[in-house]
């Protein structure tokens, strides 16, 4: 297809796909004459990808081209691709860190490590955790260790499960990999809306003016 | 205390706190002369609270004004602060949503009302949801509805309730107010850093080439 098809097969405008191009975000297309290229459907589907991981994850197009290395990279099997590609979402970790973040990165490694997670000890996820964790202690002013996010960790890994349980490693590795990045990001952000909208309906029930009114009538236990 | 002490219990440093002040996310100090102001606890949490919405939860110094306008607002209940406040974390709907989106943010409306949430049918969570319903709809070319995020949505349900029963309503409106906004950006990062470090970890069970010879042993069923 040409270029203008992909842009309607993909709401991608055409400016952007060329913008794209340029970045080395997408491969060029086979030259057909000296202005024009011919698209496929890989073109189609590495350019929702980066759609996706641009308008939904918000992730910096500088990481969007480290993903999608690691995705062409034929040197690497499916778990090393998934595992770089997703530490490429980044967060970057803070390029010198204090003796402060040192100690808490080295507390949720510990953590994670009892739950039983294997995880590489370079994961920025981990620089992450211990700027959270950080925060709410200088925040309280109280040394809260790691297991203050037990309850996170046990929805987390409740969620990782069914998710990777559910990528179709028989479909290709190439095919696996894009299904795992676009379930970390689409759902990532699915599941902060969620949690902020649950937020408010709990607000909602126990502080706003008429909460009492609408509490659930309590049943009363049946007679012994 | 003077400026140079609140930037030292705080961590702020003394240009970023000026900053503040200017922008209006700091009330000025009480002015002891022409040049020095004097700072008290209110300034301290005032500025850990801005700090953590800024360095952990991202949030652009304009939306940081209207959710401290929100907790600041004495014509507001409980409630009505936090959902306001939530609802300035962000992030902004779309300008001119088409109606592929307006379609979209139905379904999600109608999807946690089912589901017996209490929102403000303005949440802008709302907005970011149909965004992600409409992404993957496109990716995966199949009409998914809301309960694609069934798991997600449980998941949020259980996390809200347990975070609204923590708020200690008794220490006052505006700390309430604090913690509700705190725990919503601070656990919102940690919630998605574990769950990318569970995701690494079932990769790894799944698909790392040593994936069979590390998965434990099953134990055999005791002999009846």
């Amino acid at each position: 297809m040409r270029m203008s098809e992909l842009a309607e097969r993909t709401g991608v405008p055409v400016a952007t796909i060329k913008y794209y191009l340029r970045e080395g975000l997408l491969p060029p297309g086979a030259a057909t004459s000296a202005t024009q290229a011919h698209y496929d459907e890989g073109h189609v589907q590495r350019l929702q990808l980066v759609r996706v991981l641009r308008e939904i994850g918000r992730v910096p197009v500088a990481n969007i081209a480290a993903v999608l290395e690691a995705i062409d990279d034929s040197g690497l099997d499916l778990h090393d691709k998934i595992g770089t590609a997703h530490h490429a979402l980044g967060p970057e970790p803070p390029e010198e860190p204090d003796d402060a973040h040192v100690e808490a990165r080295d507390d949720v490694l510990a953590y994670v490590r009892a739950r039983g997670w294997r995880v590489r000890d370079d994961a920025p996820s981990l620089d992450a955790l211990a700027g959270v964790l950080l925060a709410f202690r200088e925040l309280s002013g109280a040394p809260f260790g790691p297991d203050l996010f037990d309850r996170y960790a046990a929805a987390a890994e409740d969620l990782a499960r069914y998710e990777l349980d559910t990528i179709d490693a028989t479909a290709g590795v190439d095919a696996a990999v894009t299904q795992a990045m676009v379930g970390t990001v689409v759902f990532e952000q699915a599941l902060v809306a969620l949690r902020r909208l649950a937020e408010e309906h709990f607000s909602a029930e126990r502080f706003a003016d008429d909460a009492v009114a609408r509490k659930p009538l309590r049943r009363r236990p049946a007679p012994a």
